[in-house]
């Protein structure tokens, strides 16, 4: 399956170790219930109950289950998809499927019910885990999938009336209560696909990534040494657990035995919910986006006294944490934000934002803010490169802006089944295309400065919108920003900005402008500041600039010129 | 080279990840020198005087001399001796062998010279890296060595004359300024060995462990996640680097970027000069065994103020830490005594000991203290079992003691070129046979309680002998101790307790006896303390049982009865 053929590596002395031990994830949790039987896995039921359990007993429904799946004909080479939130029973379900074999496939419950029914054809699933909350999303569903698919429902209590006969449908919780646990899992090649994870680009079909045992062993382990990982933490799972299964968080902390807190079902809207669970749960670690970190730090303002947590730290990805979000949770809570760089294809830990000790004496307080806007030190075990259009390396150098190719054990080298991604996917290195446009510095910090198919091209210049959107959200008054490239009669494209106005605030357009001069060429300055009432998102929550551009496509066509000459 | 076939993994569906990347030691140190370039490397030399280096211009040495090992002929399959202290030529080599697809075979001065011989020839090593104040070793070993051996010799300045002129001797530094880099490192296979070290048992020959590039790289980050080892860390290491390769801790170091602190040459009479340094370097975890630790405790008491170092852990193994050398560090330096076990044969890690935060709230002082004796929690990815003397696996539990067995991706499944010692060394599930004798308690803490070969048979009993001896360490003005069985008329073995009394105490046998007699079933209690000027031990500092039993064998021969009755 892979894009290129791999060079043969050579066989020198051989070794007397147990080279022939498969690193599989089932593994990672069996040493862990055994090691760290009495570990807490604090978890939010449905009706909104916190609840304790532990790895141990955990580890026993989850052997129950897999026992259950495998009495249902399920075992190595099949996939089962899973529709769930961020509960106890999604947990388990990373690792009772593998246990039988078969290959979890992580369902987007945001994607559109036509993209969700094409990755769980493609993915061929037969099986689909769903909570019981998401029945009516599984209904819509149901015409779009193959005859003779099976439903398990995850539930507290018993199953809705709809779905309590159906000879197509068997309940979680009775899978639990009937079956012993797994005797006979199959010992699995650690290159067999233990999950998978449809990508969710605003362009094209959905693509398949199919983590093995092996690659999530060791990034488990690579996330655990970048962010000093250890059973003394105590990791929240406050991204949704079908993202890139949830950053590999699950399995980084059963690995070293953390203790784990699994918040159930939530939305942007629960913020406070959420802010008081770091605070009860003691967490101190958490995988957390700029889009729920934002509302979380406004929520903290408006608190009469803020909890201190100083062990707390956020691995911050997605998109770029703001200097001024990252300095408001260190002001109010004295926690950490630090920034990181993957995707889907790369487990997703490319790049973590660790200040090196040597750097630490040279750099004033100021600028160590800045670099932590940096997506950070490439980990050991990944290759990164800089290419330009011509696909050759660039050298370090904020001037040299090229794209960034990633490539190593934890990374994905095509995508399943589907030559034609594979083939537009990977360069002739084996390097993953990333889309993403950035550079690497002197010192040896990744940054990402714009998405391939967002860089404007202005002129025969290149215009990053990324930087000039942060800049954007430090002007008082701005909450949101968006910056796109819209046709332009003289410089093919020209910068709009898009912002949207903090609650009561009245900033102006010029203000933005004036902000943006002070630090931005005149060329790169947006012609126009549109203020609007909110921004197209993506499923994920990031900006959706395809259809932003379509929008506003027409905006500066009204003869309005660059503000100042290009070049 | 596996003592048994192995059971041939399922593979599932296929991953798309890259699997094909291979773990090798080398792209540690490569990524590391990347991410890490300016971690500091502080260094001893020979004359005494500490330097600082740093990762990215070390790895740039290590580069140079692998291609002037390669220019001597030297490439995958080959493997290469080195008689080295703990110096940064030693940590460079580490890397430099491997790189040529050679492995490096570590050789233990303190072995003596026809065991060295043995091990060199046995190897294959046909060159020897080897200290300038090591070439009288060098040159009484010569002889017993195959024509044609190629020597390096490792210096700061000129090589000494009679090695001058040599056709077969070439100085490390020439290899540093006489070659660019090397360019077409081999892409090692990660099953291929890239180190190893010879055991250093009492009976019989050195066996040789190979460890692959694969064992190692998982070896290093279960070390990490154990230690919570990160690039905030100072390492030192304490221990030689021809021990089980320095317990993984170079790799280990280098895998997560930290300071790495290297003492050059020194012995047990340092102490001074190796605590200054703990200070000095601002270390923050090393390797280090209690013969090291006990001086060292002994010279901070004659201080008039110990220095605070409350980030300071000791990851101790090769016996257990008394309790009051822990207490000790921890009330005089703020310092803990993190415990562990392990052998050449494991890498070593097999089990370190953490308090789990579940069990923290349900322990009184004492018994955290109790529990800091045990070796500790198994690490995940290592099985343990426990089998009684027909090797029927034994339940969790004091009371149920027999052989520990281990077995993992980084623990040997043979020996060497040695299909006799594999024959005896391994069980028919592929575990190896430690020798030592313990338990895992309930809460699933592994305890060693003595040697195989160890353990006292005494009418029909088994009595440990190091819960013995560390019990009479805790005897005001004992300052070693040991027990071993002797033959008796009546018993068949009686134990025996043999004690160095501290300078100027003046400890008696009955007080000696009075404390064991609080503590253990009197038939346990040993028939006689006598106190002698000094204990037997081996090279690696381990009390040398088989002399002591051979010495006093006679002792009780002389009518003393058991001071109790049996059963």
């Amino acid at each position: 399956m892979n894009a290129t053929p791999a060079t043969s590596p050579v066989m020198g002395t051989a070794s007397t170790m147990g080279d022939v031990e498969q690193l599989t994830t089932t593994r990672l949790i069996r040493d862990a219930a055994r090691t760290y039987r009495d570990q807490e896995i604090v978890h939010r039921t449905l009706a909104g109950e916190w609840k304790v359990t532990d790895y141990a007993t955990s580890w026993g429904r989850t052997q129950r289950v897999a026992a259950g799946l495998a009495a249902q004909g399920i075992g190595p080479g099949d996939r089962v998809g899973l529709l769930l939130w961020n509960d106890l029973r999604h947990f388990e379900c990373y690792f009772a499927v593998p246990l039988t074999g078969a290959t979890m496939v992580q369902l987007n419950l945001r994607l559109a019910p036509q993209d969700l029914a094409y990755v769980i054809r493609h993915s061929g699933a037969r099986t689909l885990i769903v909570d019981a909350t998401l029945l009516p999303l599984a209904e819509g569903l149901a015409p779009h999938l193959p005859e003779g698919t099976r439903w398990i429902v995850a539930s507290d209590g018993d199953l809705p009336e709809a779905w309590a006969g159906r000879a197509d449908a068997v309940s979680y919780e009775d899978l639990v209560a009937g079956h012993e646990p797994i005797e006979d899992a199959p010992d699995m090649d650690e290159r067999s696909a233990s999950g998978a994870c449809y990508t969710t680009g605003t362009t094209g079909r959905p693509k398949g990534v199919y983590y093995s045992h092996r690659s999530t062993w060791l990034h488990s382990f690579a996330v655990a040494a970048s962010t000093g990982m250890t059973m003394d933490d105590t990791v929240m799972l406050l991204t949704p657990m079908f993202h890139a299964q949830c950053w590999g968080l699950p399995y980084a902390a059963v690995a070293v035995g953390a203790r784990i807190v699994l918040p159930g079902r939530f939305t942007l809207q629960d913020t406070p919910l959420l802010t008081d669970a770091l605070v009860e749960h003691g967490v101190t670690l958490a995988p957390a986006a700029p889009a729920i970190l934002l509302p979380m730090l406004h929520h903290l303002e408006q608190m009469a006294q803020t909890p201190h947590l100083p062990g707390l730290r956020f691995l911050c990805g997605a998109s770029e944490p703001p200097v001024a979000l990252m300095q408001g949770f260190d002001r109010l809570m004295g926690a950490e934000i630090i920034h990181a760089y993957g995707a889907t294809e790369t487990s997703p830990i490319v790049s973590v934002n660790r200040l090196r000790p040597a750097l630490k004496a040279g750099l004033t307080e100021d600028e160590q803010w800045d670099l932590k806007r940096y997506q950070g030190l490439v980990v050991t075990g990944v290759d990164v490169k800089i290419v330009d259009p011509l696909g050759q390396p660039l050298p370090p150098g904020e001037q040299n802006v090229g794209e960034i190719r990633v490539r190593g054990p934890w990374v994905t080298s095509s995508y399943g089944d589907d030559p034609e991604a594979t083939e537009k996917g990977f360069d002739d290195e084996g390097y993953w295309r990333s889309g993403d446009v950035g550079y690497l510095s002197e010192d040896g910090y990744l940054k990402v400065s714009d998405r391939m198919k967002d860089v404007i091209k202005s002129g025969g210049e290149w215009i990053s919108t990324i930087d000039l959107e942060n800049h954007m959200l430090t002007v008082p008054g701005v909450s949101e920003a968006a910056v796109v490239g819209v046709p332009h009669p003289k410089w093919q494209e020209r910068p709009l900005a898009l912002a949207v106005r903090a609650p009561g605030a009245d900033v102006t357009e010029e203000q933005v402008k004036d902000a943006l001069r002070a630090r931005f060429a005149s060329w790169q300055v947006p012609d126009r500041v549109l203020f609007v009432d909110e921004l197209d998102r993506t499923s994920v929550g990031k900006l959706d600039k395809k259809r932003l551009r379509q929008a506003y496509a027409d905006a500066l066509a009204e003869g309005d010129g660059p503000s100042a000459p290009q070049g």
